[in-house]
Formats: C-alpha cells, sequence, structure tokens
C-alpha cells in the first residue's frame, strides 16, 4: 500500500505518535504487540469527532423540535432548559449543561416508537444547518479523524464512539460519517420499554434518563458495552478525563489523546472559559502526564473533507 | 465451498429453513435480500448455546464462590438463596430463580475489579465439571449452535448473545467457546464504579443489580446495545419470549427459533414443569405462529464437539 496515512494531518508530533503505536502494536513478536481482539479504541463525539460549537450538534436538534412541540407540551414551559430553547438563549442553555438537554429531549420524545425517533432524527439531520458553516453537522465532521478511525480500522482496531450525545442519536450517522456501526455506539440513553401492540412487538421510549454518559459514566459503560479496557482514547473535554484515565492506565503500551481547539480562524478557540466543551483538568492532566494533545491550529492540515468550507 | 453446512443438524425442516432464510436474505436483488449492516442474529445463552440443567452453570459458579466466602460474608446467611446454596437445595435454587443467583453473586463480589473478577470467573471455568457429564461447562456447548453461529457469520451476520447471565461472566468464554467477541455479548449487570486507585483508573463491582436481562429486559438491551431489531432469534425458554417477538415482528423475512429439550437419553426433557429454562407460553406461541420449533431429539444428529460425550 503506497497511500500516505493520515494525509490531513500535519507532519508534527502527534500524527508521528499515531504512526509509531499503531506500528509498535500490530508488529507481531514485538515487544508491545496487542492481539486484534485487545485492539479497542474510543473516541468522543462532541468537539473530537465533529464540530461542537456553538452548541452541541444535539442542543440544536432539541431547539428545533422545542419549538416544535411547545404548544402540546405546556407542561414543560416551566423548566429553564426550555425557557432558554424558546428565547434562543444560547449562554443560558449552555449554562443548563448537556444533561438538562438530553432531559429535555426525553421528555419531548417520551413513548415515541424507536422507528419514530429514528426517522425524526434522519430527517433533522438532512435537513439542519450549522449557523456559522451553514452545512449539515455530518459535513463538519473532522476529516483528519475520519482518517484516523479508517486507518485504525485498517490495522483491525475497532473503534466505538462514547458520547454524552444520545445513543439513538449518534447512531443514526456514525455508519455513514465515521464508518462506526450502530452497535459500537456508546451514548447517553434514556429508560425504554417493550410492550406488544398487537403482535407487533415495539420499544418506546420513557421520560426518564438512564444513564448520563460523561465523567465517570464513560468507563463505567465502556465496561458494560466493550468488556474490555481501551489502548486508543481520544478526547476533547474533562468530560473525557475518566476515559482517558482508565485507558491510559492499563498495563502495556497506551496512546491517549486530547483535541485542543485553537484555530479561531478556521473553526473556534476555546478550553476552560466555556460552557460547551470545559476543557481544563483534562488539558493540565495531559501535559503532566505527558499525553499527547493534538493542536487544531497546528497540527492539521485540513479541517473537512468538503474544500469550500 | 464444497463443505456442507450444518453438519450436526439433521437433515429435517429446522436446518432446511435455515439455509432457506439464509439463501434468501443474502441474494443480492432478492426480494428478501437484507443489507450486511441489517443482519442481526441474537442467542440465549443458557439452554440454547450450552446445557442449563441440573442448574444454570452460573448457579453452579455462585456456589462454589459462596462456599468459599460463607465465613467472611455472615450478613448473607440469612437468604434463602444462601441457605439453598450451603444446603446443596437444587430445587430450592432453582426455586429462588436466576435473579436472585445473580444478586447473590452481586454481593460475593461487591467491590472486586474487574480484572480481579474475570481472573475467578476464568479459573472457574479451568477448573469446575458439570455433575452428569464430567467435562468443564464449555465442553457442554451446544455444536449444532456453533456451527449455526459459524455459519451465519460466514454469511455477514452479526451474531450476539443476549443472556440472563452476568455479562462478565459470560464474556469470559464467548470468544473461544462461540467466536461471539466481548462486545457482543448483553447479560445481566450490576452497578459498577470508577476510582481512581493512585494514579489507576478501576472499575469495581457494586452490590446492586443494573439489568436483569430476562423476558421484556431483553430487547429493551437488545435496543440500547444493538440499535437494531434482529432478524434471527433464538432461545429455548419463556425468558426469551420478548425477543422473539420483538424480532418476529419487523417488517421482511423474520428467523424466530426455540430449541425444545426433548432428549432425556442425551441430555434433558423439559418444558413446562422446570424451575431452568421454563418453556410454557413461548411453546404455545412459537406453534401458534409457525416460529421453527427445534427437537433436540430429532433436528440434532449429534450435540457436543466431544465424541466422548
Amino acid at each position: 500500500m503506497t497511500k500516505v496515512p493520515l494525509p490531513s494531518w500535519a507532519d508534527t508530533s502527534p500524527r508521528r505518535k499515531i504512526l509509531d503505536f499503531v506500528a509498535r502494536v500490530t508488529r507481531p513478536g514485538g515487544r508491545d504487540y496487542v492481539a486484534p481482539a485487545d485492539r479497542i479504541a474510543v473516541f468522543d463525539n462532541d468537539g473530537t469527532l465533529w464540530v461542537e460549537h456553538p452548541l452541541y450538534a444535539q442542543g440544536m436538534f432539541a431547539l428545533d423540535r422545542a419549538k416544535h412541540m411547545a404548544a402540546s407540551h405546556p407542561e414543560l414551559a416551566a423548566k429553564p432548559v426550555f425557557q432558554a430553547f424558546v428565547n434562543q438563549d444560547m449562554a443560558g442553555l449552555a449554562a443548563c449543561g448537556k444533561q438538562a438537554v438530553i432531559e429535555l429531549l426525553l421528555h419531548l420524545h417520551a413513548h415515541a416508537t424507536e422507528e419514530a425517533f429514528a426517522l425524526e432524527v434522519a430527517t433533522w439531520l438532512v435537513e439542519a444547518r450549522h449557523p456559522r458553516f451553514d452545512k449539515p453537522y455530518t459535513a463538519l465532521a473532522y476529516q483528519p479523524m475520519r482518517e484516523l478511525l479508517a486507518y485504525l480500522a485498517a490495522n483491525d482496531f475497532r473503534n466505538f464512539i462514547v458520547t454524552a450525545g444520545g445513543v439513538d442519536v449518534v447512531r443514526m450517522f456514525s455508519e455513514q460519517t465515521y464508518g462506526v456501526p450502530r452497535e459500537r455506539v456508546i451514548g447517553s440513553s434514556g429508560k425504554t420499554e417493550f410492550r406488544l401492540n398487537g403482535r407487533r412487538g415495539e420499544i418506546r421510549k420513557l421520560p426518564e434518563l438512564q444513564s448520563f454518559n460523561e465523567y465517570a459514566e464513560k468507563p463505567v459503560n465502556i465496561a458494560l458495552h466493550i468488556g474490555r479496557r481501551p489502548i486508543v482514547a481520544f478526547g476533547n473535554s474533562d468530560g473525557d478525563l475518566a476515559m482517558l484515565e482508565y485507558t491510559a492506565s492499563g498495563p502495556g503500551r497506551r496512546l491517549p489523546m486530547l483535541l485542543h481547539h485553537d484555530d479561531p480562524e478556521r473553526e473556534y478557540a476555546y478550553d476552560k472559559d466555556t460552557h460547551v466543551g470545559k476543557l481544563d483538568v483534562a488539558l493540565s492532566t495531559a501535559v503532566e502526564r505527558g499525553w499527547t494533545v493534538v493542536s487544531m491550529k497546528d497540527d492539521w492540515s485540513r479541517l473537512f473533507r468538503d474544500k469550500a468550507l
């Protein structure tokens, strides 16, 4: 294979560390060899695989759904997160946090069947546009990360998305956008129930949070869904720190990575002073431990597949 | 490929139905074609993939652990399930049910790290012997089912185990015994927590049930872990009925199957009058709907890989 791997990565330290790591763990008989069964890589989604500013795509989705459903759900109107929604108060919404957004969505979609909800998400993904880039959110997946996912998969890694976003939202684009099959998406989830509707067995959403997949819940859900400690982890915020600690502290060679948004020209610049993708303790921990920190500005030669962006 | 598929199946109706189903859903352009992404097959474990009588292997595991740990856990001694354990009262134990056994295990292993628990299970799987067959439990995986799993995998199906057994027990043998990777095992689970022990990130078990994966919880967990409705499902007890209903009532061609233990010579004969793998409503439903019912006696020419059995 003469194709150069990771073409959208600059020839800087992170790219070299990735290539070196993969070469070491896949070299049969080498000191750092890892059997294919154990080649597990986990990726945060918002801000790691695609753009998360000015607000998580799932927040935008909830905003659009809330507008549609405000009249029929007066009981939700008193909630601060709903007020922030209807007033399009982005700062207020960000301050409410990702969990409040997910809980609002749970209420908005209570009792929907999984098929009906999937259709709503699929429709929204086609129709919605990012306020700055004016493109569908899936066009804002980072090309360097798509290349990294493909490169790992070609080296017999199994890639998982471990996201605070709703599992049944992210699954609607993970296969097409990232090449990650639905069953390899681990996300926040609401409780559901199984009922017979005549002879038809249906899964319906209940208005109750089951798991908010952020912070320590990420490794907990990795253990539940995968049953193996990953050897590669990639995040961009404090919500990913536990997942990075879990990955980094296993035996043998490990690759914990953190994306730093420092590129206001091409995307955004933020770390500790934002409500959306706050990066503070995770960054100082990464520096202290020598984890790989990727500078969007310096380490990525290209951000998106669409060259017009 | 000249190899005859499913050699341990008799040339009776179930084998022909499986071959016909797979031929139809894999024929490109055919009316029943299913894209590889949607070829999901789910299998119960106890009594479907391996022997479950006289008691679920996990019950035997709990029995052995309870004996070891009785002295150090006096607070458990009052529980009926524990009494049944220490008295080796098999009928009483079976009457307590699978959930009580799993909860006892949760208490016995409270605060164990995932690695320590995995080691206990792995050791037990090597050392334990089935009381009738005097073989390790993994030697009691049904050869016809191993062939079916391999046949489906060769036809681009993704096989999942959906078991009431503990997810972190079944994962310890699923890869070697069934060719099913750990992340494709969905089972009962206890809550866990992630904590830093110095710099080492650890998952520890908590003495609290998270999900008892039986009855309606099976489709609920399939939706959570897979995010797709299966097109093939195989069970053997009433605990599998909801999973079979869920599978059977999706659009397009479906293959719901039920194993009937009617072979006292080679294995066991039981259905509605047992505490272990009770099969009653699921059998009448299968007959009524025309689902495939597999007779162990008539439809399997061979039960185990080990010909001495």
